[in-house]
């Protein structure tokens, strides 16, 4: 079964803002077994939103709508709507009281704009939306199903999930889709593909694989399509099982789990505490970890020492240490991480110390030229990391690799 | 002129990828007069490419198509074009050589699949990519402009830059269109449109505003549209320092500096040196502060305590502060700004202490309660937020107000 996106609205064709609606509900209909066939969007002009209706239902029986449901003058798809459809408009009670209800808790009074949101094409069939005043509207019209949204993420992605999805899939999808995500950091995608070549040309053909990289981590996704949910789970399981045991300590985790999260986990499951010496990295690591509710259980701080000044007089770097071999090196940061160790009285620590660039690179020692250090009271292990020119995303990949080397830290020593 | 924006690939469909290229590219063909007149996104099927193009080619003159390109089997655009327009493809030497210099510069031979890739459409003019392999292409077919690149964003934007967007604007584009955005912190959307209401009002009608908010600031662009670009560029300037005048300080920049930029240029010139103390942040301040290339010019280094412990052990905050006022206070937050300005020895600090949520909250101290403080030497001045209860908006939003409160506070006292 196929479906097709229409989003409406002049902000997305002048680039005023990204679309992630389509991906997200391209997400979510993939998942349960509906391909999306086509994305269309067009701006808030009536004719336009009937010219994109009249195109994509030529072409897949379920049409998704978002957007344009708004209260002022430049929401025109309810109208649209009704004149692709051929029925006039009513004034929907039920509605009416909604919003009415709606405003009455935000202490407002409904004003003539939310008034004119009651009137709906007469053949709709209302989904409800709790978390705003634009209705959810469905459309049964010449054997195609017609679906409009609001483009408000938060109130689209409600009545997807309450209402859109649940529909599709009990009156559409007959397959059963199951996604299992195993999550890697530290290999790149070829290197990762040739490891378990073997095992995906293994694969019966209800089943695929799909490679999602990012910088210093892969996303390896397999699919299976069929009847029978138990077997499908079991049979994605069993192969999951199968590539993480090739892949090895690469693997992180499953289902989209974020590295920082792996770390909280463990780290507290260990009862573990964790502090972080940064330079160039300039705080990133530590405000990654803290990105996560609950943090505070084993995070305790960091020293940011931006300058040599700051390396020495709070992390106690030994200032010959600095003058012989340079603030990126393997050296230093080993004592950046065993000084904010012992300052901050911490069970582990991470330090960093590179140059994220543009400038400040030599010949011996390039942009791009990284060093990583984990450390706990006994041991302290220090990595080389050569990154890019670009600034930001060197700073990206040196925060997933140190919370990586982080990982594999404790998985191996605890 | 209206354009039609064509992107091709599976990965946009199932929402494996938001496209972020149409946007881009949409604020790019607006800015220089050219106005999207549909956004289509199909996939990596032959067929689908071909109907593509069909239908945007009734609607507009110009079509850029991204995506499809690439070496591998699943890269169907040249032979979708080719087909589309009636023609054969022939090998291309001089974009043969171009791959193979590119690959001897990584110290690498060429592959079949890059050969591949030098099979062209024979109504091709070739554009440029210097960033990667796959080539632009520019057709001109029954009075239509097709223009094809690679879904790549760099190597897209490269080519939008240097060659498909000075090609448009010298053929297509007659009037010439001037943008300014006048850069806003600190005031919402309503409360900037009615200070400034009886100056659009005044606009003459080739000149438009926008406004584009986002967490904490707003961005206010005008945009005039005519056809000769000293009196055009004159009068958007007028019409900018007007607004400025109105807004006050809540202005920052112009033409989309950050934030921390500015705050690099003003200590930069004006000598000062920055530390930050952060609790609920994580170090996201720092983090962002030092994605400016310079930053360690003026930047020191930051204390995170995230533990109560580390704001006493290395902040200096009295213990007694801390059980009579709890770390989201006032008197703990400007304590925090004052101990990192002595122990990091700058002349300005920044402290924040909150509850970022989603828990930790309490009747008098709801979950988005967060304090900041600036300090020098003589003075400390701390601010209240009221932050909703998304965690990670929190913390993106009290980095913005910290930011623009150091901005506020240098030009106020210096």
């Amino acid at each position: 079964m196929e479906a097709s996106i229409i989003t409406v609205g002049d902000e997305i064709l002048i680039g005023q803002i990204v679309d992630t609606n389509s991906a997200w509900m391209g997400q979510q209909l993939n998942a349960i077994g509906i391909d999306v066939r086509e994305i269309l969007s067009v701006g808030d002009r009536h004719e336009e939103i009937i010219r994109a209706l009249n195109e994509v239902c030529t072409l897949t029986d379920i049409v998704l709508i978002t957007g344009g449901l708004g209260p002022t003058d430049d929401d025109l798809t309810i109208a649209a709507l009704a004149d692709f459809l051929g029925v006039g408009l009513y004034f929907d009670a039920p509605t009416y009281e909604r919003i009415k209800s709606y405003f009455e808790r935000l202490g407002r009074p409904i004003s003539d704009a939310h008034k004119a949101q009651c009137y709906l094409p007469e053949t709709v069939e209302i989904l409800k939306n709790k978390m705003g005043t634009a209705p959810g509207m469905l459309f049964r019209h010449k054997n195609k199903i017609i679906i409009s949204m609001p483009g408000v993420p938060y109130e689209m992605k409600y009545l997807m999930e309450h209402e859109v999805l649940p529909f599709l899939q009990s009156n559409f999808v007959s397959d059963i889709i199951i996604h299992k995500t195993i999550m890697t950091a530290g290999e790149g995608e070829s290197v990762l593909a040739e490891m378990i070549a073997p095992i995906v040309k293994s694969f019966p053909p209800h089943l695929k694989m799909a490679y999602l990289p990012a910088l210093g981590m892969v996303r390896l996704r397999i699919t299976a399509k069929g009847k029978h949910e138990i077997s499908l789970r079991q049979e994605v399981l069993q192969y999951a099982e199968e590539i993480t045991a090739h892949v090895g300590d690469a693997v992180f985790g499953y289902d989209d789990v974020a590295l920082e999260q792996v770390i909280r986990d463990l780290c507290i499951k260990k009862a573990l505490t964790l502090s972080t010496a940064e330079s160039c990295t300039g705080g990133a690591i530590a405000a990654r970890l803290t990105t996560i509710a609950g943090s505070s259980e084993y995070f305790k701080g960091s020293i940011i020492a931006y300058s040599n000044q700051i390396k020495e007089l709070l992390l106690n770097v030994p200032g010959n240490i600095l003058t012989a071999h340079g603030a990126v090196s393997e050296t230093t940061v080993k004592a950046m991480a065993s000084g904010v160790l012992k300052v901050i009285n911490t069970d582990l620590a991470v330090a960093v110390s590179g140059i994220a660039g543009p400038d400040g690179g030599s010949p011996e020692k390039p942009v791009g030229t990284i060093w990583v250090a984990i450390a706990n009271s006994t041991i302290t292990e220090a990595t080389l990391i050569r990154a890019g020119k670009d600034r930001l995303k060197n700073i990206e990949y040196t925060v997933n690799i140190a919370l990586n080397l982080l990982r594999k830290f404790i998985e191996k020593h605890y």
